[in-house]
């Protein structure tokens, strides 16, 4: 009977990876990693990032860059008004935050040109 | 007055990548990105998935789950019972998603690092 299965030998327990937990802790937000991904093309006006992306209302556009800023991945510059604006960039934290975003993107990328290229 | 600011330049609008927006529609919901770091370690049956994340009920595991089946992400293989129990794994293309959540992590470790290193 033994070595039908090998399910029964001690497994490992699992163990979250507080790195890993923090990181999703912002990025497990909805609209989170996009606000970073257009960030990462180019500083950009408040009404500049509402505009970009649609289905995200101002109020959690506001809440997402106060918790970016929160965790030094964004900073907010006030313009020279009038008018007052405001121009968010991202930190050198933040930016550092674009491997991982370039390694998500080549990921999904990859999938899109899987589904092209499979047999019919 | 000219040369004072370079503001004024023409900017290009910003766009989000739909490759992006793809990936985020999955990660960009809470717990998603740790249960796949998880699966990462190993498969693992639903109980252990639940007990390793405090906080995680058992309802929005199962909805993540399904939501990662449905993405072609994780797969569910039901176990020769009784009891019947089922384990998760991460498929092929789940499994390609490891290099990106590596350099999540390693962005996060590196703040780690920085913050402990940082002069009083």
């Amino acid at each position: 009977m033994s070595g039908a299965s090998t399910d029964t030998a001690p497994t490992q327990e699992l163990r979250i990876c507080s790195h890993v937990d923090r990181v999703f802790a912002l990025l497990g937000k909805r609209w989170t990693g996009l606000v970073i991904d257009l960030l990462l093309q180019r500083p950009a006006r408040f009404s500049e990032l509402a505009r970009a992306v649609p289905g995200l209302s101002e109020r959690v556009l506001a809440e997402r860059l106060r918790e970016l800023q929160a965790a030094g991945i964004v900073e907010r510059e006030v313009d020279p008004g009038p008018p007052i604006t405001a121009t968010y960039r991202l930190t050198e934290v933040g930016q550092r935050l674009g491997p991982a975003i370039e390694a998500l993107r080549a990921w999904a990328r990859e999938q899109v040109g899987e589904r092209r290229g499979a047999p019919a």
